[in-house]
């Protein structure tokens, strides 16, 4: 009798996204003349970059020709044109050295940040923020690290660390001992990000505790200040405890286009039971050649073209939109009376719910009175509660329009 | 201390492919001068359709504008436009009805086979074919469903269903029971077709024990018999009781483009310890949304082209050269001597060793006197020893020149 793996048993109700998209469409069919507006799923809205597209362009015509056509990536982990690409762009100009080896591309760095775990022992302590991206949870629920959740949706087992306003919503490492931590900055959902010494507090604690940090960077093109840190391997020492994600979604509006980049830095080591050190790219790289072929080769000239002097120019100009939108937001939410945080180095505002309403509450609220779909903190961990994500990714238009409505409300 | 996983450690020196083209390399590094000819890992060598490029380019043109941009594929589990000209063309077309929301799309084959076994749990028996795609063991050998592996390669706790000579590399149902079976047909390595009463009796063993069978279907373009079923779905009872797998690869060139699907029909159920019948499809569909996020809309536009009047014209003329090349392939080795299986209704030709030369030592043998790759039966597993695969998807002159190379030896 085949068993299903009981572990799905554990997760709660939907994905967060699917449940909004319910909720969405329960109200469009019930009030068919509103024209509601998203700033709810991160989702993109600006076209791609020329540069993008004729390089799409091109690659599809050389493999509809027999002396150019491409097969298999060798190995699935990427053309050399694109890891070099990444090596010097995304770190060289940065002062870190990454070699092109060591960069493993992909479909998602959603994928990534969810298959991670697979290459980790099953008895790891798990640490996550709070609020969080529910992937690095649920993906860890559904491998069997955790008990079930509690009636506040905290799963048994996972160290949840809680992004308040009091810390400025950047967590620090626990008292406990943790194994594997994930950190994601610019974070997703509060727009805030993290100092080099607070990043340089994280590296110590994962070297005097041999943990790895699992660190999600997709976001970083939308930093602004120059003091950030763009990459956790900008802290010495980093190499030696790190994995980073990067990802072309939100960068280059690759949402539809799916790729992405690990980052798995030689001698990056992690521990059999009886302590003897393995490292980690390699088991990294063999779980990528057995369960994973590589991205399209279509797909990763269109990438390779964002690090072009016309990509580069073209992509800016589509993060300064966003940023644009981040600014105008926050403004005026500000100007309404919210109190709201992000949206500065980051393309997501973290807006504090008033008078204390509940997140899903005020969604509803924001949904029937301004037809605007933002997303509630709540969903992101308990810590959420009483705060609503608003994206920057929409349309000037749509963004002035959402605002107006909310005004009125 | 971050433990690592350690069934990676249990897995065999590296994956068959990259030993392959590691003895290949060390061949060309001593002989500079020797043009190798493969016909080993089983890449594709002909371009692209005319119908699919001009699709993608269309579709890049798309992305590159407002109007017309596509961001997430949401659900991750492909467009409708794809899932509808699946469910018409590849199922309805031969009596079979499969509906789009039994459909999910991915990218790849590899990566669905790889992937499926998460949604089942750790305690369940698996059965595979030997030869059999390593895939198929690999990934459950990495999620801990094995213990360590034999002098001869087999894995502890998996059950091995031996096709010889004997039952016309067709394996019967066992006689212990097992919970999860792999079967491919056509098959990888060997070439060989079930017919309908063949896969009916799975179908009912599967029935009996409550099973699942994971049917892999990804050569299913390339059998000429009309009698041969293309689907498992083509048997009564097989949707209560199968999974199958779809794949662009092959059938369209698509190993560098990356797309491929897999039906969870309705209706198929797995069990909880207590016994409790449970949906497959939606913790399937959870798997997904939530570790993956859809094929690129470029890459979809290519596969929805292939169902098109000229991709189907296109795509045939393609499939066509490479069974053609089959043909020859064996035909010559007949004529040469040897005896050869598969090559029929699939794009693998089964070649059975002289003299009982081992697999290794014949791959050696015809890199090194002919300057020819193939793939070592011993790599499938402990009864492909004393076979070679060799493919058919070589360009019409390379094939030429490998047999008349072969024919020297």
């Amino acid at each position: 009798m085949v068993n299903i793996n009981e572990n799905f048993q554990k997760l709660q109700a939907g994905y967060l996204f699917p449940e909004i998209g319910r909720r969405r469409r329960a109200f469009e069919a019930a009030n068919p003349d509103a024209r509601v507006i998203s700033m709810g799923i991160g989702d993109v809205t600006q076209p791609l970059a020329g540069a993008v597209v004729e390089a799409m362009k091109a690659a599809a015509e050389q493999m509809g020709k027999a002396e150019t056509f491409r097969g298999y990536d060798d190995g699935g982990v990427g053309y050399d044109f694109l890891r070099e690409a990444i090596a010097k762009n995304d770190f060289g100009s940065r002062g870190v050295e990454i070699k092109p080896d060591e960069i493993f591309v992909s479909d998602g760095a959603k994928c990534d940040t969810g298959n991670i775990q697979e290459i980790f022992g099953l008895s790891n302590v798990v640490a996550v923020t709070d609020p969080v991206y529910p992937v690095y949870v649920d993906t860890n629920v559904m491998a069997g690290r955790t008990g079930g959740a509690a009636e506040n949706g905290r799963y048994d087992g996972i160290v949840y660390l809680a992004c308040t306003e009091e810390n400025g919503f950047v967590a620090e490492p626990p008292n406990d001992k943790v194994d594997i931590i994930y950190l994601c900055f610019p974070n997703n959902p509060t727009g805030a990000v993290a100092k080099k010494e607070q990043l340089a507090g994280w590296v110590a604690y994962a070297k005097e505790n041999k943990a790895v940090i699992l660190f999600d960077a997709a976001y970083e093109a939308f930093i602004s200040d120059p003091a950030i840190p763009h990459s956790i391997y900008e802290i010495p020492g980093a190499r030696d405890v790190a994995i980073e994600f990067r990802s072309y979604s939100k960068t280059a509006g690759f949402t539809g286009v799916r790729c992405a980049f690990t980052v798995v830095p030689d001698g990056l080591t992690a521990y059999t039971k009886s302590g003897d050190a393995v490292a980690v790219a390699p088991i990294w790289k063999r779980r990528q050649c057995t369960k994973f072929n590589g991205v399209s080769y279509i797909t990763q000239s269109g990438a390779a073209a964002i690090y072009s002097d016309a990509g580069k120019r073209q992509t800016q100009e589509i993060i300064d939109i966003y940023m644009s939108n981040a600014k105008v937001i926050r403004e005026a939410l500000g100007k309404f009376g919210y109190t709201v945080y992000g949206g500065v180095n980051a393309p997501y505002i973290w807006l504090k719910t008033p008078d204390g309403v509940g997140s899903w509450e005020f969604f509803d609220l924001l949904l029937n009175k301004a037809h605007v779909v933002g997303t509630p903190g709540a969903g992101f961990g308990s810590a959420g509660e009483g705060y609503f994500r608003l994206t920057a990714f929409g349309t000037v238009d749509n963004v002035a329009e959402a605002l107006d409505r909310i005004s009125k409300i």
